[in-house]
């Protein structure tokens, strides 16, 4: 998908070697989630297609595995004075989590519209999120401000290696559970998951397409693609709230260079997608959730007959 | 937990084989269904609380187990005329699903106040009700009746020997899921999951408590234990409409020999619980699925500490 720009990222064994590590570093910590041929939906997409249910993980979103790797695979005097993030709300509870399991401090950076759910869900792990303006500028701002006050080691949302690695560990699950799977569908938001999961995949099963799904109202990622270079976010108001983030410097030239589509889908798509996966597949769903399955449906003439997986990534609603 | 009678029922090693026959036999048919430990409600009731997510089976719901192993595991000249069965709504849909499988007729008696989805779900695999009178006499005067018109086999909701086995393969996969289990609530309606996994933990494992639950609105069970003998319902309106049969035959003698307790509750406490459930584990429950783990919150205090499993049982709202 590479058209504008010379990639900037050359795939090698370290990191496959690095998903593979953070699975042996989170297993007993988060879930292995299902991932289940749904035969309603598949009779509906004339493919076979198959829910990876990560709205089953603990604080109930994928955000568990990097968040979870991340935190463990520090030095201990590196995360002696705690851990730092900003987060709209699901990698927040996953590293409040985290550093709860770890026992030591977390300091969590949240916009202040972000859903009421998901800041009960930091509160619930007894850490009082610090709030910012919604956007990623001020998220930073006041993340900064905190790690010079606190000392305490900053946990990128998406942005950091031992995150991509962790959320990768859903890929080495995928091509367990589904061996003959022919394409991926992943939400893109800061990218961190589309990241982490190119790096399984491509590295294990190139041929194994790898599509990405986006809100129309966060097609920064889509615009990014095009330009060469990592665009803002034009609107934070899409439905779908845990992908109002902008790429990365490391998830970027990944998926510039990895990712084999990008899909665009409208908010009423995202609702209609989300009701009907959340029916059908019997799991309670977040909009954000719902993006990948809203993608596959657009995209269903181009993969009948084939074995799909929609990563259903939360269920914070 | 029998205190008026004497035992009808001896728990030998052929039930607990019936149980893994059925396990090897609906293998790839049926869900292995996750148990996951929550951690939010294990925080709130003082134990470690998993979920046995029935709901994610095909057809939203265990049935499929006992329907599957029943539909299989009879003689082709038995099946050639299909299969018949009565059913509130789940069994019906499994039953319809199972045949499709093997590819016989299938007939289904439905009670006509049945909720609509469960009704959907029938349609969905091509077969249209024959709808009765919503009392357990009119369905079955209407399955005999259509039984002698076609010559198909009847498989019963739950007082057959093979739909019994079938729900019993869940108490393997608990055993296998939570080693350490201490205590298992589980709903009660007509009893087959409740006999059935009453099989399989009472062979292996006899120490492990088994709980029932019911609704105080369909206190049949409970009031069958106190007499000794078969009670119908008083009433058929509990919110939980899957539970809203009597025991039956084969199932009563289990349950009273080998069922550790039994637990009333409310309407209100269904609705909460349900609610409760289904936000903590973001799975979509209809109220019998939230039955097991009403009754696991009000009896909270007896098992401070323990390993609880309680059986979310289906999703179809």
């Amino acid at each position: 998908m590479n058209k504008y720009a010379p990639p900037a990222f050359q795939l090698s064994a370290r990191h496959l070697e690095s998903v593979r590590e953070a699975a042996g570093r989170i297993q007993g910590m988060v879930q292995r989630t299902p991932c289940f041929l749904n035969e309603r939906l598949s009779q509906q997409l004339g493919c076979s297609l198959y829910v990876k249910a990560e709205n089953l993980q603990p604080c109930g979103a994928f955000k568990v595995r990097g968040a979870t790797n991340a935190v463990f695979a520090a030095a201990p005097d590196v995360i002696a004075r705690g851990v730092l993030t900003h987060s709209s709300g699901n990698h927040a509870a996953a590293i409040a989590r985290a550093a709860s399991l770890r026992g030591v401090p977390a300091y969590i950076v949240m916009p202040e519209n972000s859903a009421a759910g998901k800041i009960a869900n930091v509160r619930a792990y007894g850490v009082e999120p610090v709030f910012c303006a919604p956007t990623a500028d001020a998220r930073q701002a006041k993340a900064d401000e905190l790690l010079a006050e606190t000392g305490a080691y900053f946990i990128h949302p998406y942005n950091q290696a031992d995150v991509i690695a962790g959320q990768g560990t859903m890929g080495l699950e995928i091509l367990e559970q589904v061996p003959d799977v022919d394409l991926i569908v992943v939400p893109v938001g800061g990218g961190g998951m589309m990241s982490g999961i190119l790096l399984a995949i491509k590295s294990l099963r190139p041929e194994v397409q790898v599509i990405g799904a986006e809100p129309e109202f966060a097609d920064d990622a889509y615009r990014s693609l095009q330009s060469g270079r990592i665009e803002p976010p034009n609107r934070y108001d899409t439905i779908a709230d845990g992908l109002r983030t902008p790429l990365g410097e490391l998830t970027f030239p990944i998926i510039q260079s990895l990712m084999d589509d990008l899909t665009l889908v409208s908010e009423q798509a995202i609702v209609e997608a989300t009701e009907e996966l959340s029916y059908a597949a019997k799991l309670v769903l977040e909009p954000s959730g719902g993006v990948a399955y809203a993608a596959a449906r657009k995209i269903a003439s181009r993969h009948a007959g084939k074995n799909v997986v929609v990563i259903a990534c939360g269920g914070n609603v």
